[in-house]
């Protein structure tokens, strides 16, 4: 009965299929699980955060338990603007919110309208898929190379989409380390990418959770980076960076920067949507980074994951067949395995379960009705090091006995 | 150049008059201000709080720092509902949500299709009156007397709309200490109102920001505790529950509860918009409940307010000349003034200004179009107690000289 009060978009909208795969895998015993996108918890810095804590609330209380600016807390933002080094950037193209899916949330609330296309990375983080399909956009999803997405397939479905009178919005990309792929744009894709939306006048949302968990390998310039500074762009690019995998995602705290009327916007969404983020955990963020510990930190973490990465790699070219194929990240949390056109990890994912192994079936990363099924996401930063060698047994054993 | 990239209801919505109020009179020397919505932070509990915090982060940063559910902590939503005691509800009948606008959001986001009606009182909160209008619902008001909403202009009004084939969905109410107005419902109301939604199929959304701040007077039943015990409707109302003026509103922490299929699609949203809120400070705030201080620190916060209210009523009483009307209301932190009716207090606040004090014209908290200008809102909770005299004063003195 109260499905008649519902809004339309309500009815029609899907919840993460995630969970649900993630519930029918809770109470296995011995399952080894690859499926989740958690960072360890042995990586939160919790004895640091809980003295700032402490000191946040006694010393400036009266302050930080009061309403907070909808923009965010100053000193987070002075203290991200310094970390960053932008020297033509002010507090005007800056904002926090309430983790990165927020600042999907608002940005594409901020330019979608329904039925706008967003061009997205096929495939791509399925938080972000949710969003613009509760937003009622009409989502298209471009395939990758091992350099990031295609440019040819780019633009030929960007022509498709013109000729057949659609308007083209945003691009949303995972430049580093992409969930769920592990793939990094190469530098000469990102500057062709960022070439060929300026001149097709797309914006491009760049979600970046994951650039400064880079194990080995050199640093790639952000998209954000290259429109700044070499392109005399800045604002062709927004870019959201999360502290999710770097603090903690229970903390709940990303960032948004880029034009400042776009930002401007935003802003006003959050002040209706959550007034502020909260305004105690702003500014311990704020004190950690005045601390000195963010990028001491970062080391250490980079440091601290690297073995896992190292050992899945490691056991997938032990142990896997010739047919399954994957990506090798240098950094980030998850990779990608190709398997055979005919085989479908979305039936496999039973199976495995059977055998005591769990992952994300690929098919879950696409919008609908552009799925491939031959593909799975695996995370190497929630199981211990006998896990992934064990788990990646496990599951090279199912493939060699279902496909001769 | 960004505008023509803006989603059509991002064009056309509006900020917080508030703020840019607020803004206008930042940095006037010596002004009073009984404009905000602030509580006051010697009621924070501080101390409390910053032990809590570092002991949550040191204890169970494993646990709080990970991704939490986005229904909200498990402990906190237990410790909510032995507070409140129902026997009836289940963890599935309540949500946590980032402060009580979050929730209003997710309510309005999971009914409201555009066009759709959301009846109000006149006047209302203004923070919620964005969100309606964000959403382009078609928010219709119901002047209210000195027992609440009037329900012979509500009869009147809906049978109006559904005659010009309107789809009304929701009523939206603040029962306890309304915001702006500093009218509670009295109880004859409260039933009536229920018993009408009850007949004619309207969802009810009571917004439940102040009714523990209770100085004086006998404790109401809040409507869902009515649907709830009495006319076994549980679900006719949501109420959504705010900690903002019992613990400080830079915590962020509110609450939802009612029809667990609402609730579920509410949760929906919030995966969408946040994923979950805080998830240190939701667990804080359980164990603020588990060590017994909520219901004691409520009653020193109701203490210490208590001689505010009664003296802005004193100087109200005192300074105020024949021709002005307020509210007497026995807690919360607003009372509303009645000027005559050819007396505009939008005009007047610039005036006011010049005079040293100031307030919100009472014409923002009504939809558009729908405005009464002869009145104002005045909190007494932020300044203090000298203040409040001299403010009224001038007030009284400037309302003196310019109308005879």
């Amino acid at each position: 009965m109260i499905n008649s009060y519902f809004s339309e978009t309500t009815k029609v909208m899907k919840s993460s299929l995630i969970r649900e795969l993630v519930a029918a895998t809770k109470n296995v015993p011995g399952l080894i699980s690859f499926a989740g996108g958690f960072p360890s918890p042995a990586t939160f810095p919790k004895d640091v955060l809980s003295k700032l804590y402490a000191e946040v609330v006694a010393d400036e209380g009266k302050d930080v338990l009061q309403y907070g600016a909808s923009e965010g807390d100053a000193q987070l933002k002075g203290e991200l603007l310094k970390w960053e080094g932008y020297t033509n950037l002010t507090p005007d193209n800056l904002m926090t919110t309430v983790g990165a899916t927020n600042a999907i949330y608002y940005l594409s609330r901020a330019v979608l309208n329904e039925g706008d296309v967003i061009l997205c990375e096929a495939p791509t983080f399925l938080g972000s898929l949710v969003v613009f399909d509760a937003l009622q956009a009409d989502v298209q999803s471009i395939p990758m190379d091992n350099e990031g997405i295609d440019l040819n397939l780019l633009t030929e479905k960007v022509k498709q989409l013109r000729q057949a009178g659609k308007k083209i919005k945003v691009l949303y990309t995972i430049p580093d380390f992409q969930n769920p792929a592990g793939i990094s744009m190469s530098l000469k894709r990102r500057h062709e990418l960022l070439n060929y939306c300026l001149r097709e006048n797309i914006l491009v949302m760049e979600d970046n959770p994951y650039s400064r968990l880079r194990f080995s390998g050199e640093e790639l310039p952000t998209l954000f980076r290259i429109a700044n500074d070499e392109m005399q762009h800045p604002f062709l690019v927004t870019e959201i960076v999360s502290f999710s995998k770097i603090l903690g995602p229970g903390m709940r705290v990303a960032f948004a920067k880029g034009n400042p009327e776009l930002i401007n916007k935003m802003v006003s969404w959050q002040q209706k949507v959550n007034i502020t983020p909260d305004c105690v955990t702003q500014r311990v963020a704020a004190k950690y980074f005045a601390g000195g510990h963010m990028n001491p930190h970062i080391h250490l973490i980079c440091e601290f994951y690297k073995p896992y990465l190292d050992k899945m790699l490691d056991c997938l070219n032990s142990e896997m067949p010739g047919f399954v194929q994957w990506t090798k990240p240098q950094g980030g949390i998850f990779l990608w395995l190709w398997l055979p056109e005919d085989l479908n990890a979305d039936k496999l994912f039973f199976s495995a379960k059977d055998h005591l192994v769990t992952f994300i079936p690929g098919s879950k990363f696409y919008p609908e009705g552009q799925e491939k099924y031959n593909c799975m996401r695996l995370n190497f930063t929630y199981s211990s090091i006998e896990q992934i060698e064990t788990g990646i047994k496990r599951l090279a054993q199912l493939l060699k006995s279902i496909y001769v």
